[in-house]
């Protein structure tokens, strides 16, 4: 018998109000998303049979595709319309697949998104070549129309996600990890690639004309609009541990904690709880299992403390951020999607 | 007790002719090649620990440098003399050394060149990160200079080496490997970067006025002096296995064998001999031990069948092959110890 997730108060108010529904975000880039598709598929071509053979596999393990669509929906409101932003689409998609796999040998898992990974299926030797094989095609794939600004922000993107990577299996079972550290981390490991998937169009010229701010302006406030959204996705990853139900994420509650990993409502509540409470948590990040504590003595402790409805606030307050950042495009269908962008993190439940 | 390395009478009569000095080979470039180790150290400067500390243990594990000697000697006798040369001589040990450190975990290996491995000393989570590091960062390094033919050309090499070790692995423990999947592997897996490093030079602008060949013929010329070179390199590779002892080596006779890796030497030999010959040597194999034949008996096959004096003469055919490529090029001392870089590879023993 698992334990139930909590219902906290303010994820109950929230989820009153309906999601926006996918089309409502994606349907204005809908043909576009399906040639990325086409693209991600297509470039898994290779004379190794088991390249292809992998790639099938993973091209219909159905991800989000949520750097992809940001890419394009920005691409869409700077006036861009060319199969550049759809390769560029593809490489970011590549390069988070990349990072997944590489992170599903490193934590040893057999599952991800309710589908068996390559790990599991294919050993991890060819899975760790798989990866490599995946960073750098994308790099080819990005070079391909010889745009050397983008193939920059994409490589420098790859980079601090190993690096948040390596931070974060540095600290893994840490019952000490600060807020600082745990931003350091996330801030490398998700939000720079979602700050890139959102700049990369404002690397493409010709810039727009009538945009009416400058390109290094409208650089900067994408930025800010990918890394509010980003550092908001993985609260929300954070949150669901406690939250889902293990029908909708796939996992049991508590399963981040069970690995090792200490998610943002234990790292705000740990220095504020007794001594002996804090070593409830030490348990389960030392023996990497529920021997000494029941998963419902965690929660009851996150309950009374309530540090999930405050990363819930949290997370509230990085959406509108990230809506905040837009103010200076243009209004339009392309602006309107980004801004729900947002919603559609905060309502995901897997 | 381990077993004696063979000493066949073709390698035998090389070896009393005196292996060119590592001076005349690499004197001319002494320079560039100590600017590529500061190059090669201060490239590992990150706010990530882990990174400077792998990367001091990395930079002192006393690699050949090969393939930087080789780019900065081809930079040298097109007339080059800039830092971009010193970046891509840099670039080039990065990847390699990238490729070397996935190897290890892919093969569990624990001692490289007599020392520990990474995999070894932190595990292969850690290292599988800073290999993807390693990759993405020489891939940051290679566009510093802004020149995109470069980096498409080392991306390519890159990409060449990842599919040649998903070949290899593909196909590790088979005992009936073919001589051509052998050359496909090899020239993947070690030719191919070997000729992106005596190319790059030519891609570096301006070319030189009075080189009396076009920039592509001479691309061509040095390409197949790579791959030739890079060919013998491996096909030495595979006979250290045989004829090396585990002084020079660091490891015993028919380690390679061992891990379930067939050699040149057997895989000409295995269709030669009898079945019960041949399963001598697919024991081992499906092994991974010498638990039901001998290193002996496998060494008394190929020393009766003569086949390591076959592929130490298509080693030395291939080393005529890579000095005859260069015969276009202008005579000077930089051509010279080009033409000496064969004979300094024929010679190694390690």
């Amino acid at each position: 018998m698992t334990a139930q997730p909590l219902k906290p108060a303010a994820i109950e108010r929230r989820h009153k109000i309906a999601p926006p529904s996918p089309e409502r975000f994606l349907g204005l880039v809908g043909d576009k998303l399906a040639a990325t598709e086409v693209v991600f598929r297509d470039h898994f071509g290779s004379d190794v049979p088991f390249i292809q053979h992998a790639g099938e596999y993973l091209a219909s393990s159905g991800g989000k595709r949520m750097r992809p669509a940001l890419l394009l929906l920005v691409a869409r409101m700077l006036g861009h319309d060319s199969e550049e932003e759809v390769t560029y689409a593809a490489v970011v998609e590549f390069i988070h697949t990349a990072t997944l796999i590489h992170d599903d040998v490193i934590d040893h898992a057999a599952l991800r998104r309710g589908q068996t990974t390559l790990n599991e299926l294919w050993g991890n030797s060819l899975t760790v070549l798989l990866g490599d094989w995946l960073y750098t095609n994308a790099m080819k794939m990005a070079l391909s129309h010889g745009n050397l600004e983008v193939v920059r922000e994409l490589c420098e993107a790859t980079l601090k996600m190993v690096e948040g990577e390596l931070l974060a299996l540095q600290r893994l079972g840490a019952a000490d990890l600060t807020v600082d550290e745990y931003f350091a981390i996330i801030d490398r490991k998700t939000a720079h690639l979602f700050a890139s998937a959102c700049t990369v169009p404002t690397l493409i010229t010709p810039a727009r004309p009538d945009l009416g701010m400058s390109r290094e302006a409208a650089r900067r406030a994408l930025q800010s609009y990918g890394k509010s959204l980003g550092t908001c996705f993985q609260l929300v990853d954070d949150l669901l541990d406690f939250t889902a139900s293990e029908q909708e994420l796939g996992k049991p509650v508590l399963s981040d904690l069970k690995e090792g990993k200490l998610t943002l409502p234990l790292i705000l509540l740990l220095p504020r709880v007794a001594a002996g409470e804090r070593r409830l948590v030490q348990h389960v990040l030392e023996d990497r299992s529920f021997a000494r504590t029941t998963p419902e003595q965690v929660l009851e402790l996150v309950r009374r403390e309530g540090t999930v409805d405050e990363v819930e606030d949290m997370a509230l307050e990085l959406a509108e951020e990230a809506r905040e950042s837009l103010a200076g495009f243009p209004a339009g269908a392309a602006r309107e999607a980004l801004e729900l962008a947002p919603d559609f993190v905060l309502h995901r439940r897997h």
